[in-house]
């Protein structure tokens, strides 16, 4: 079942290691068919050189429980089923332990929209979860990390700012399809890289201006985005 | 119309991908045919993988118009074309994200010299333009990133000086032709990134010797250079 | 004799090439058959461009002596013949000279538990030895290297943290086999340059928490461990 | 001429591309032949995509005339031919500017000796020239050049520290050979970055212990050495 979408999954796990974001497997994108109410994620703990399509696990986004598949799915398949609830438009959803997002999320700080390269993205701070407890921690650990996530974006729009850090963790990003979370994980990454930068130097730089934020966020995203060869609307989730 | 033209603009654009400059599609190169008074420039938001020369979009200098093209052209086509109008030996232009000098931006700072790399290529600072103004960010924004660029190198030599920072966005850089306008930018990233460093460190570090700096900076570029194969007068714009 | 031990120490030593771990032939790989008491080891200074099998040096583990081999064994043989004496479950251990691991043992600092990407491979600080004595350097230096390595490890588990940083020297790993040491060695080294990032920015950064270090490091290695497809037990030594 | 050593010189060149020294062609190669008092070195400017040895330039050691060649010697030349004066055991020297060791020269200060990877190449501090003087710079700029590294070493063993940094510009390595020459340059780069970093955290770092030192340096370089499979006395100029 869903073939065509594993075949998906699975190219967008490869582009991990070649953005490279990943070291050996630490990092997994799932897709979602929301019609049929199924997500296809990675299998937990396999080599990408020799993953291939039928080795996608297929899991009920209501239940959590596997559908098809030889293996175990990604340890980290109840942090993506909780974002495809609470998070009703994406399709598709990207967790690595990339560099310097990885750092950010171990400072326990948000990345601040210092450029353009920001705003193209992410419309305004790339947030830090807070730390979850101990109770959350020693219970349905990768369950209460989509939680927490689900926490931080009550007041922000998971639309306009697809990643996320966790606290002490690292990154999860999303998108409206398994490749688009990819792309907003590769984004997010040289994005943190660069902010951590300027923070080394200036721990007190002040975000970019409101307008240049908002003119590059909405050329791309806006009602009347005019970048790329695309229609208005751009690249949302 | 501009096949030879359209050939160089389009391998050069592959050249950013080559020296590291680029994620995804975050640059273009455009080169300036003046007999014809055409430039010929990336289309937007097309995948390097793919690009062909005939992809490239044909726009007049002057009125800014897609005169041959199946695409649409950079949005930041406005920004090339003041650059081509101002500076009026340039022929080529590249805009980029790379790493080191879009940091530099974010800082909103130039790149001091500190040391003959710099030298050889850029003879003083590399400037940071001011931050624009809401009204230029929200009015013709592309154009207006042209004319603060343009209003940085008023008391400057864009002959001596082949790129700049946007502030808070990112390098431009240009140069004789579209290879040399890249060849630039490779330099402006090398250079930012050491002077990063060296900033990191010792935020009050001073400029290389005046001295120093004239001399590497002659040596290749002034009236009686004598590096490399070429006659005198060098790699100049 | 051993001559499958010999393939995979010879292949294990070039996995340190593909990761990015050493510069010429910065660094060595060991792996242990117990029953017959003998170590494999690379070669002193040979190039991994040419290194095969039959090139590794057999080592009796009590006396050092060289069993088989036309190569003098690596110079830090006596190092690996201690960790092996001492840490009695191990099966492989790896020395290298990785940037950023040596940059902490250069900084003369264990590795802070900063996140989980630690927590996944190390429950606890990546310790840092004391400084050698001038007798210890100027003894049979390599001996005592192991000796000193043993000893910050007499009040932790070896089990738990398989690798140590050599004071103003660089990092040992090992494992429960070569390739498993050579693993470790790669988590190390990523974990060592976020930590060095962190710490630049904030040298009082605190701990992760003591629930969340739990929770990562034993989901992998603890007696319920649950991650990946192998049986409980996980990827210890 | 010198065919033998015009191959050497070429292929030295390449192995500054495949390490990671050189952007373009900034770097160069020589080697000398001490019995016919000529050296050999890279043409300037030339791209290493397309060298041969065959564009290698014959110098006279003594007049600095070009003896053999249809390119200009590199630009370099004559600080090269001053190293080869003064250090008269030398077979090979290098200049970059390869980006840490760049960095260091930048900021003016020596790379001090923090660790293992040092000692076992440079025997202390890799010393950072003095400023040159308006008068060396505006005449004889190459020859004063190698004066000011000749100058920096007259308390110090060229044999024993094969490197320098010339202030505000980059690194000059050399060795028993030309590859012995790069082989130094790619160890002094990896250094720099690793003191560069731990600098940056602490700028007040201590040197490493003299015992270490000695023992390292004295393992691969003494007379007693017993690092590799070579004879005694090791890899020294």
């Amino acid at each position: 079942m869903l073939e065509e979408l594993k075949k998906r999954v699975c190219s967008a796990n490869l582009l991990l290691q070649k953005y490279g974001l990943v070291t050996f497997t630490w990092g997994n994108v799932s897709g979602i068919d929301r019609e049929s109410g199924h997500i296809v994620i990675k299998p937990s703990g396999v080599e990408y050189e020799t993953m291939k399509p039928e080795d996608m696990v297929v899991v009920n986004l209501r239940t959590g429980e596997t559908v098809e598949g030889r293996y175990k799915p990604s340890s980290d398949t109840d942090t993506h089923l909780v974002l495809y609830r609470e998070f009703s438009h994406i399709g598709g959803v990207v967790h690595t332990h990339s560099r310097w997002a990885t750092t950010f999320a171990q400072s326990g700080q948000g990345i601040p929209p210092l450029g353009t390269t920001h705003a193209d993205y992410f419309y305004g701070e790339i947030p830090c979860t807070r730390k979850m407890t101990a109770n959350e921690i020693v219970g349905s650990y990768e369950l209460e990390t989509g939680k927490v996530i689900a926490e931080t974006f009550r007041e922000r729009s998971y639309d306009d700012i697809p990643a996320v850090l966790v606290h002490s963790h690292g990154p999860f990003a999303w998108g409206s399809d398994p490749e688009n979370a990819v792309h907003n994980a590769v984004v997010l990454e040289e994005v943190a890289c660069m902010a951590w930068q300027n923070l080394l130097r200036d721990s007190t730089q002040p975000d970019m201006q409101a307008e240049l934020l908002d003119k590059h966020y909405l050329r791309k995203h806006g009602e009347h985005a005019y970048y790329g060869q695309s229609t208005p609307g751009g690249r949302k989730c």
